[in-house]
């Protein structure tokens, strides 16, 4: 079933007060690294590095309460921060959010949203470790996350992929596009359509999967925040290198083709440009490694090509 | 000379577009970790800890064009994170920037905004390693502080507080207040109490003085950034002790004392309830630091009181 909307009974953030809405934030997402002027986190393993990435959420922008929950936006802004993290083949270790909020904003859905981000947290063995909350005329989520990069590879920087190298991919490509469109279609969505809508409100990873990758050798790595084409130019560029994507290995499934149908929309647009699916995108020599898989080939002729030739899309995610 | 006000000329966020937006913030505030998915920090002293901490500042809530300028804000938004990484003896290693602003904002704002940053960072001896640039209605600045702790003590919490101990502060109290007074009244602010409105600007705090404070046997601290004695309450009541603070260690000084005459108010409400000057206060047994002064002591006796009263203010700055 798709939920989405935001609580709005309750107490408010006004009348509570910033001391007892920190404290209901505190109890959703508990951690005693939490409450003092700055948070010590626990000692990662010896010789690791940490790794610091941050994403800024804003209402009506990122996200609205006819599209998602509190909650689901809770998750949905640690994973991708999180898969920020992997990115680079480190673990997540932990998370400090900062929220601006309506005064009349339902304490309710700052505890929602603390929520999220806490079970997110949890599922990556890490906590949400310390945060502000503050005033505004809107709701505006900042989450960032820090990660342990541990032994003496290095981290799977934009501009390690090398001619030669297999592209691989974890995650879905396409679905969060989808999933969004058909909420915003103001459709009824089939039942069998909703693993889109799930997929864009909170895009599903496995956790690990960076650490796996960098551990199997891989040398670079991204994930599709902007939209595939888009990120992956990006990579390619940083790199020096091209990128031969194969169209059968990132066809749209029975699902986008369905919603595609749906909605009069070519779902290779999903694919190509939809972005905010958070995909693990990276390059290795050798087989892809598991929970991996293959998408294309490093070419030593630059630009991004699908079976050889321009991709018909190359939109993407442009904040202003 | 008082300098408020935000650039309104040249090329917009929404002109330039992401990418030539986030040159310009990297151009402002170069680091060699930032430009990736995220950053991997330069890998501090063995067993070092990392401490993290994050502020968020919003439009007409907490600065607006009257009070300061971007550039300003920058320096403010840096200082008060890495004051509370001092506040627990430790010493920044690098800061996040997560920015929303209206695509019409010239990119002058946020160009002069990463440059305060980066050169607070730079004062520090750290920098400004990553962040996101995303779209709004107004400017919301996120920044977020790491640090490192180096050592076997502890961190500096808000529960080492023990009866006996001195109470110490570095840094000025009650300025920031009384220059926020000056510059919201509409008055000619005289020459010789512009110091107030540039600590109201950007507090000024001597680099290390958290590290000194740690390394000489200070056992507890935080930063006035809520108004002095609600601080000193929150340390006193995490700590299960109370604090006796020396009327004479607070007195405003003749500054203060100016700037209330000329608008009517007593100083002694800036000292007690002002806030945002950020001033480090700790607990320490025996002699204060380097830096630091003494104003007042730690009884097993609860509660925050002045010369053995309770004090005519207890006030501070609330989110919501």
């Amino acid at each position: 079933m798709i939920e989405t909307g935001f609580p709005t009974g309750g107490p408010t953030l006004g009348e509570l007060g910033e001391r007892e809405v920190i404290a209901l934030i505190r109890a959703q997402a508990p951690s005693p690294l939490n409450g003092d002027d700055a948070a010590v986190l626990t000692q990662a393993a010896p010789n690791s590095r940490v790794v610091a990435s941050t994403d800024m959420l804003v209402q009506d922008r990122h996200f609205t309460a006819q599209t998602t929950t509190p909650y689901l936006l809770g998750r949905k802004a640690a994973l991708q921060n999180f898969a920020d993290i992997e990115a680079m083949g480190a673990r997540p270790i932990a998370a400090l959010m900062a929220v601006s909020a309506h005064p009349d904003t339902p304490a309710k859905v700052l505890e929602e949203l603390a929520h999220g981000v806490g079970e997110m947290a949890s599922d990556y063995a890490c906590e949400l470790v310390g945060g502000d909350v503050t005033g505004g005329d809107y709701l505006v989520v900042s989450v960032t996350a820090m990660g342990a990069l541990g032994g003496n590879r290095p981290p799977l920087t934009l501009d390690g992929a090398r001619p030669g190298h297999r592209v691989i991919a974890h995650g879905r490509i396409g679905y969060s596009a989808a999933g969004l469109a058909l909420l915003q279609a103001g459709v009824d969505i089939p039942p069998q359509l909703e693993p889109l809508v799930a997929a864009h409100q909170v895009p599903e990873l496995t956790p690990g999967r960076g650490v796996v990758a960098r551990a199997a050798g891989a040398c670079s790595m991204t994930d599709n925040s902007d939209g595939l084409i888009r990120d992956i130019t990006q990579l390619a560029a940083a790199s020096g290198v091209g990128i031969d994507l194969a169209s059968n290995a990132l066809a749209p499934d029975q699902l986008l083709v369905q919603a595609g149908t749906l909605l009069g929309v070519d779902p290779w647009e999903w694919v190509l440009g939809g972005g905010e699916d958070h995909t693990l995108i990276g390059t290795i020599e050798g087989s892809a490694p598991v929970g991996f898989r293959s998408i294309g080939a490093v070419t030593k002729k630059q630009g991004v090509r699908i079976d050889g030739s321009s991709p018909a899309t190359d939109t993407g995610w442009e904040s202003f």
